[in-house]
């Protein structure tokens, strides 16, 4: 509401039901722990393990309140954590860093959740709207020590998690990239109307994938750049990676949103060479037969030949309809002649047919070039 | 009038009749004053408590130059305030800060509003050019004592207008949304015209909305990057969060700006197509019987049979009639053969039908998300 | 010419004959003179006052020598002077400032006018190619001593007249704005071709405004920004206030062309549409019709029915007509019920009377508003 | 070749042959010859009189070799003076400075030439493409003594070039100018297809002119700002003149390709209002006529009236054919209300007679206003 | 994966099998051997002589792991080298620097390649997907000892490698410079709906293109920029020509994509044309037969004459019929007036034969010019 108090939580009723899941380690320990109150976190804090408290839901304003209170959140930080229409940022504060990061479903239409992470001194909280993420293969490797992540600080852990959160992109990307696939082949055999509300579609969500991506870029640059000790050396040269990522993602949904405004050019194009085949068929067709009615209309006038010899002789000429049809012919003849000469009768659209096969299977070939280069 | 002499107040004799209301408070005191004459802010002035003093509409001149002389306001200021056309903007004199910004209403068509802050050692005003405001929760603050506003400086007092005024944008915004998603609802059902001038308003509109907001951005970085004492640090941090809401705010124009843009090229795509048809329709019917017409007119012909055995002897040959049916309806046949091979006859149109309606729905749960990831 | 010496005064023989007025005054002195050789200059000079030397038409090459060699002028200030095509920038010399600016007419069509400023330590000198200028407000000011121009220095005048020259940009625009709220209204009520050429003739002109105005905004930063001693700390609070009318006037020049852009566009959608209906009456028509006349040519063809009982025995049915008339009128009815379900009979055009006029006064009031939100 | 030694010198066998030209002076002496040989020159050389190299054509590597050795030049430098293509661009070396510009000439298409400088201690080298150049007005500077151009040093000889390369390309773009306003009379006064061929070919050369246009500026910046004592800090003072003149060109050159797009546009718009011209007289002669038709055909049926009563009676009516003919002429008349109601008849193409002649007129004056105010 | 372990090698099963080619070098020696694995490349590590690995093929996990292993290099490199999706890019480690760059063919369509290299102290590493590259003239000039390269460290190989993948870009953009060119021939001499696929497909292959491109230059600059020790300042000068070839590319990349945008905007609009055409053609012939054939229809109406004298008295006229031929003359004749007064019959196509002849052998010229003036 504007003018309302800063730090107001307004946690959504139509959230989803808090849930709270704590991982506390070490480089020797691990241990997982669902827990149903804010309070019964304070054992895991005191011990000197690291703990990574991950909770799944916004509904319930006074577990959020409980843990700003407990890990000493400013008032801003636990507004923005229910408010999650945030873009994706990074904020220092005495006790902790505070960084909002955007993940990416696609189910049937696009949809995007926000994650809140809070990096302490030996904890990460994540905050997440829905349940259901894409931290499993960073759950994985902290319960079966795969790698150096039990070994390192939290900021190893934030690397880890944000990084997850960047790399589930490129799937969506691919699907994107499959389905404009899929709209080009469709273009080049036969262009429908159909394909015209599917690509306002999908240029709709891109504007969402765009809004969602363009600040992440930002936010982990300022991670890399920003001289906070909480980020420490040997992390830093991961989160440049994760940059670069960023950097590919932004440039995979340019160059998507490209490619889905060429389509639709295309589309247009198509139509309305289309269009220009519709109206030679008419215009052809009417041309020729129009001037033959006419003669055929004139031969039919009732003039009473009777009357005086000027009154339409050819009736009654003993070749009079062998001279008409002559005539018709001969109108016909000229004006097919004119129209191939004006190039109105070449089957232009030959093309989309055997052509069009050959140069089909050559873009698919290019095609799959292009899905590998894409994938990253 | 260009030339004239800088710091001329000239004032729009339109404008609404000017209103002062002085809000005197500290942490244990508050008192809520309407005065009819600048003169009576003296005593105010004395006290040692924060003053906010707010001005409505802008039509005497007098009263803001007293107000000018009494605060000792510089002449280009005085201008600027009278002057409703300024972009949003911070400035730094010796006395106080002065900063401008632009509030906005949707009432039936869009408004906007200047208002004028003087930010001073223990007094805030505010200059309004309409009655009618967005403050009324900060009245409300100040009035119950809710938060720490009473407890901190004209530079809190500052923070929280401010932060009412671009959180005012968001409802407006909302509203702009909910109307795009009305438009493409319709374009999905049916493409009218009247749709075009719709939208086209919308973005003149949308011209209007981002020449106000664009500003206020560059306006809040100003004082949170310039390091003027008059902004403590602790205030600073909760301007990061207004910075943050005008960048969210620039980002939700750009795209509706291109989603309206994408409406119309939909809307100028679907009609495009939909001549398309029309031209079908016109061009099979016409190609189809134009043929048959002729036939028609050929057996139509008075030619005297009697004069020659060459004179239309089809006419009294036993089935002379079936004949001409029979050649009509070949030509017919071949024609809708032709047409069908073309594929001029498949029903395009109907996708307008039954999977639109899934589409739509389908459109919708995702608009519905977009609705939920737009709102702020 | 290209490769010719720099410094080369080439005037147009078609310039205005050179007109000179010299002003001299000090806080408490005022005198105006017109001389007709530059020589009588020097004793002006000598004094100690301020004065200001206003020079009008660039037709006499040895005045502007003369003018050069009195004032120590370099010789590439002297060229750009006469060369009336520069963009407005500041360049710094050892005696003086050199200041490009241009001013704006518009009657019938845009004209726009180079100015250009010298400022020494106790002299202006302004070049102006034609007599008619935007500085009367200015000398008024001088002559009666409004304000504090007459107790200022050289810096202070050439705001005065750098602020009327650009001030002078506003009305233009204004009467741009007209304009296009015209034209808007006549779309709305009436697409005409004619607005295509006028529109097209408003943009070229947008081209003209927009060369002209930009690099003002560097120019009046340059002032501001570079440490030049020439400019007096008390003056460059002014020119911050010119700075932001020019960065004003850049917003009402882009928003300008882009409101000239929707219209076209807004335009063309209609001409397209309107198009669409003239298919649609077309299409209509003639497939209804056409089936119908074939019909009756089919019974108007002469088989002669005495032959055989094939041959168009429905001429001898005693009801033979209605059966005719009944047929057609089944076929057209079939055919308005399919073009009534395809929603071509859709009166859409409608729209374009009735709620086109509420949709008018609301646009209107909507503009109105504008107007007030444009004029600065 | 990709891959091959830096500093490979690969000449084009079709180059121009190699012409060798010295001018050699100082504030008193003067002299010029033509050279067969790059030995001849070794005296000029050891003179202490500054000299001038300028070599045309390209074809003959030895030349080029030759020159490389005695002036010390760096592989790459002699490389890229062979390899025409390069950007505008500065480098520094030890002994030189290298500098490459592009001369512009339009004769019957645009045509562009890479010229090559050198500025050593006491020398200038020019590497040109083709013989003919716009350095003769330098020459005759040198020859004749005209200004200061035989006291300075090397730098200033180079700042002649350099300006006499950049003003070279104000004649072109009036050139274009001047075309652009034909189009736009010819559009004015009719639309003809020719005109789409010319813009194209209009705009193609437009993206020749930008690439070659854009460099300099950053070229002449380079030499402007940064620290080399081989630019002699008098002269900066006249690079500062180039370089307004290569932001003017710039501007130029966007200036003519927005206008290009717009008279694109405009023809299109032209050609879409007349298609629709076009259309409805078909519309409205085809809707009013074909059911005339088929009243016609109506009665043109040949029902036996003597078979029953119901037989077409109206043939037997004593005033069956005015009836016939009123019942056309009622259809006609409803059919022109209707249309003229739409506005169909409106004869919106008149404007293009008339008005058009007064707004050609008024154009023009505005042009010529253009002319003017664009030439520099 | 999303979330999976850093560094994690993800080879693709269908990648080229894996080759190892070693040349090891002095300003003497030289040697040249295919090994099958990479402990054989222990002896050569040990020499004081340069290496430069080359490996062909990423099928094999174990090698990359092994190389990784010898050379110590970091697990994102490793990552990075088998994920051929990188950005074109420079990274900076203790013991090596790491870049990527990406290699372009042409063969019936695009196909991009990532080269990923490691420059240590005195070994570059090579890793290409495929076997085919563009670095046999390196090998030459090593094998043969050409130029300066067997005298130089590492990063003057590296140079040499990247310039090679750099100036392979050339060759590509020539073709395509070469396939618009006979697009605008087929265009210039007749437009065909082929065309429209065969820009679409271009412009496609331009997004690759320009994705690949980009990244170079920034990646060059940094080599240029950043203070490394591994590039020696003499390997610098170098390093400035491969930019500027970069910059050059993205030029000439960028102007292709607007020329293939043009040429596909002059498509649409000869379309447009044409179909102004065919409409003009139909509308003509339709609206003078139309009237036309109504008088015939007219007078073969049924009307018994001899009923009234007011039933069609025409058809007994003695010169009815020629009466009747003259009515339909004399329309004829004014609709063919009326249609040249608005030039409907002006033979606007003609200029698609001879003038064009004309313009497309100027048009030959110029292009002739651009392909030498783009060639680089």
């Amino acid at each position: 509401m504007p003018g309302s108090q800063p730090g107001t939580i307004v946690t959504d009723p139509n959230a989803t039901e808090t849930r709270i899941q704590v991982l506390s380690y070490d480089a020797d320990h691990f241990s997982e722990h669902e827990v149903d109150n804010v309070d019964k976190l304070a054992p895991f804090l005191e011990s000197d393990r690291m703990i990574w408290v991950d909770i799944d839901g916004l509904r319930d304003e006074s577990t959020i309140r409980k843990v700003g209170e407990m890990f000493n959140l400013h008032g801003l930080v636990q507004e923005d954590i229910v408010n999650v229409h945030q873009r994706a940022k990074m904020e220092e504060y005495d006790d902790h860093l505070f960084i909002v990061a955007r993940m990416v479903m696609l189910e049937d239409h696009l949809q995007t959740e926000q994650i809140s992470l809070i990096v302490g001194d030996n904890f990460v909280i994540t905050f997440q709207e829905r349940p259901g993420d894409c931290f499993d293969p960073v759950r994985r490797r902290l319960r079966e020590k795969i790698g150096i992540i039990r070994e390192r600080g939290p900021d190893y852990l934030m690397y880890a998690l944000l990084d997850a959160i960047i790399d589930g992109y490129f799937p969506v990307l691919e699907s994107y990239g499959d389905q404009l696939n899929d709209i080009e082949d469709q273009l080049l055999s036969r262009p429908t109307s159909s394909v015209i509300a599917r690509i306002h579609r999908m240029r709709s969500e891109f504007f969402i994938l765009r809004k969602a991506i363009w600040p992440h870029r930002e936010m982990v640059n300022a991670l890399l750049r920003e001289s906070t000790p909480r980020i420490r050396p040997e992390t830093r040269i991961y989160l440049r990676d994760c940059y670069d990522h960023s950097v590919q993602l932004i440039d995979l949904t340019e160059t998507s949103r490209e490619i889905a405004s060429d389509l639709r050019d295309f589309n247009l194009s198509q139509v309305s060479m289309r269009q220009n085949d519709i109206m030679k068929v008419l215009t052809v067709t009417a041309t020729i037969f129009i001037p033959l009615n006419f003669v055929a209309a004139l031969y039919g006038m009732n003039f009473d030949t009777k009357v005086s010899r000027w009154n339409m002789p050819e009736l009654e000429w003993a070749y009079g309809y062998p001279f008409s049809l002559t005539l018709m012919l001969g109108t016909a003849i000229s004006l097919l002649i004119f129209f191939w000469y004006r190039g109105w009768l070449g089957r232009d659209p030959t093309w989309q047919r055997v052509p069009q096969r050959r140069f089909l299977r050559r873009i698919r070939r290019h095609r799959q070039e292009r899905e590998i280069s894409d994938r990253s």
